[in-house]
């Protein structure tokens, strides 16, 4: 392991700060600067922008400074240093999607999701690094942790600028594990919601099994900036969008919890393993129910239903990227990766008989799961098999993750188990539209682990 | 009523002449030529085409009249002229949106549909004049009966440019009258298809209840088009795409049909109404059960379920249009209609709890709907409430096809009716995945009325 070049990566959550907004004693503009401290310090080693806007940043940081001492902010997040997922417009800056394809290409509006934040009064401070096309090749994006380290992807550049104080939330995006996996590895909180939750309008992030989330400094922060934007720009089109209350969950202790081994169990290292169990120990301890394969049938079932979820989700994401793919391959096929012509090369190989047995087959799993959902609060289980993986060339496993996506519920990755004195993510696994139930589970969960 | 500049507006079907393909004895590309010979008489008083790329139809003509020689056409629509609906992406033509926000804007990609069309084979002739985002501003297409008529909207070109025999079809999309409408007052075929049945990507009509379908010279050929986009583009992600089998639907008598007087009876001319009893009429003799309002308690039900159908789907659109209305403002508000700015005062003035009770409201409505299908093949009713009015200031009122948006069902106009000697859609509504099954019927009703 190389020594962490970011001596302490530091998140630095917004919402605390606050209440000292109005008397003047702090301010977002002065918020902002010491993100901006933290970032000048550790983006020459991590690499986690493509594009910053600083100017006007902090003509938005000023401007919230204003209302804040007017006593009249927005709304909890005005003034908030946010960080956009490079697959997202923004008018002000390019979208480039982690691909040479759009080097430059600017979209002049800014997403659905973006114009909702800065609605908010949210300080859009730059354009975070993804993979090409929210997918698996990686773009040089390093671990705060330790930079010889994957940050995970691929909302990459959103793990590690809030890893590192750079930005409070970062907004990315999941199809498979590109919330939950950066956020374990660089030990930031990741909100995946339930699927359509978030208006995905002007992302480049159309598949069926894709959301918007958040990865934030604090578990609040991430249920705040999916509030706020759900109420402005609401859902994708006939979707009912994020459910829940105006202020973060407060912690419940659940009723009883499912511990799930997933697919992932298997490739999992033994600390991590280790870091589970203990984790459902101490849980166990507060009083927690919580049972798992082998004590309960039902949770038995869902281990059946996800098995197997990796592939599928695969296949339903080859179909579905055809299109855009094959738009790709007309403009240039030499600016893609080899991972993306292949992605295309299986889509060619499907029909859309085939793609409606998988979408079939995954409405059926997530039948099984959705009555779990009868008994149990929520699933609990890691976000990644182990740290994050030596190199860069990957951005690691996303197995353990792909149930969330597969199923289309909520998720949460807790960033509170280490394996080896690196970052560990729990994750709580809800039910579809009980986002709020989740957050107020982890709220429990966070007081005890 | 002024007289037409078009003589006899004459439709051209493509898929009975392909058998004389193999032989040389025609070809696609005189096919195409005959088309062009209609656009050029037809194109100076209608105005059905924004943008023509006739170099590049030629060329894909020639390479499809190669094709049928050697006995190898890619599929039946192989050399088919098609128009394009100019809210859908064409590599090689600009997307307009019947706006002046978008003035040469030119997306460098296919739109999956059209990109599935070429794969078929079919020659793309040129982008067919749409309202303002396909909404309600007209862009100055004429009706080609009564050139002083509305073409309809907002398929207003594809429409036009169908019943000249400039193209045999074009693509369209409604969400809330836009192929029934112009398919009624231009008197051509027009399919809607089940929500979801066919890929939007790359197309600006993002709103729950949008579709692409054809309007047609053909029943035959309004399902073929339909079918060839499915199998290669699929349908949205996540849904199921377009059901049915690979040639057009046999007519098959229905069981039984639910006659619709809809919120449109109330506003429909007198030979309109007329027109659908005489229709009815005939069915019955052939011996078909048709039941309605007065007769049967679900049918009567159904009545109930649609009744103010217009105000929801307007609701709903307003809410889901918040987004991109939004960034047109922010690009230049001048440049947009007063309707399109009422649209997202509209937006603005809602909450995403209204929006959720609208969504909530339209699923127990479409629950109502769908009981009907076990007993009824389809409903029928009227697919406008008379012939194309007088103006060119508004496309006429989409009062008949809002039933079938607000459901997302399938429907059908077929061009056998007549007001004044004006064209007059008889519609065929549907049910939810049984596109086929509506053809099977329409082509029944087709041999009968």
């Amino acid at each position: 392991m190389n020594a962490p070049e970011i001596a302490t990566p530091a998140m630095r959550p917004y919402l605390p700060v606050t209440a000292k907004f109005i008397s003047g004693e702090d301010s977002p503009r002065a918020f902002l600067e010491r993100c901006l401290a933290s970032l000048d310090a550790s983006e020459p080693a991590i690499g986690a922008f493509v594009t910053l806007n600083l100017a006007a940043a902090r003509l938005a940081a000023d401007g919230s400074t204003k209302r804040w001492r007017a006593g009249k902010p927005l709304c909890a997040i005005d003034g908030m240093p946010i960080g956009i997922k490079d697959i997202i417009e923004t008018i002000d800056m390019p979208t480039q999607n982690g691909s040479p394809l759009f080097e430059g290409f600017r979209s002049e509006r800014d997403a659905a999701s973006v114009a909702a934040l800065r609605e908010a009064g949210a300080v859009v401070v730059g354009k975070t690094v993804t993979t090409e096309f929210a997918a698996t090749e990686p773009r040089g994006t390093r671990n705060p942790w330790d930079t010889a380290r994957t940050p995970g992807g691929s909302s990459s550049g959103s793990a590690a600028a809030v890893a590192v104080g750079a930005i409070s939330v970062g907004l990315g995006t999941q199809v498979l594990g590109s919330i939950l996996r950066p956020a374990s590895f660089c030990g930031c909180f990741g909100f995946k919601p339930t699927v359509g939750a978030i208006n995905r309008g002007g992302s480049y992030d159309g598949l069926s099994q894709s959301v918007h989330g958040p990865l934030a400094a604090s578990l609040p922060e991430a249920w705040q900036v999916a509030y706020e934007i759900a109420q402005r720009a609401g859902g994708d089109p006939g979707f009912p969008g994020l459910y829940g209350p105006a202020t973060p969950p407060a912690p419940t202790q659940p009723r009883k919890l499912a511990v799930l081994e997933t697919d992932g169990w298997a490739v999992a290292t033994a600390a991590a393993r280790r870091a589970l169990e203990g984790a459902v120990a101490k849980l166990k301890s507060a009083g927690i129910g919580i049972v798992g394969r082998h004590d309960d049938e039902h949770v038995a079932a869902v281990e059946t239903a996800i098995h197997g979820g990796r592939k599928l989700s695969v296949a339903i994401n080859a179909w579905e990227s055809r299109w855009p793919i094959n738009t790709y391959r007309t403009r240039d096929a030499g600016k893609l990766s080899k991972a993306m012509l292949d992605r295309g090369c299986q889509a060619e190989a499907m029909t859309l008989e085939d793609y409606r047995r998988h979408i079939a087959d995954r409405d059926r799993r997530r039948a099984v799961y959705h009555t779990l959902g009868k008994e149990f609060d929520a699933c609990i289980t890691l976000s990644a098999p182990g740290a994050a993986p030596i190199g860069l060339g990957s951005t690691g496993d996303p197995i353990f993750a792909v149930p969330g996506s597969m199923l289309g519920v909520p998720a949460l990755s807790l960033p509170v188990l280490d394996d080896g004195g690196l970052p560990l993510g729990l994750q709580l696994l809800g039910f579809a539209h009980r986002d709020a139930s989740l957050f107020a589970t982890a709220g429990s969960v966070l007081a005890v682990v």
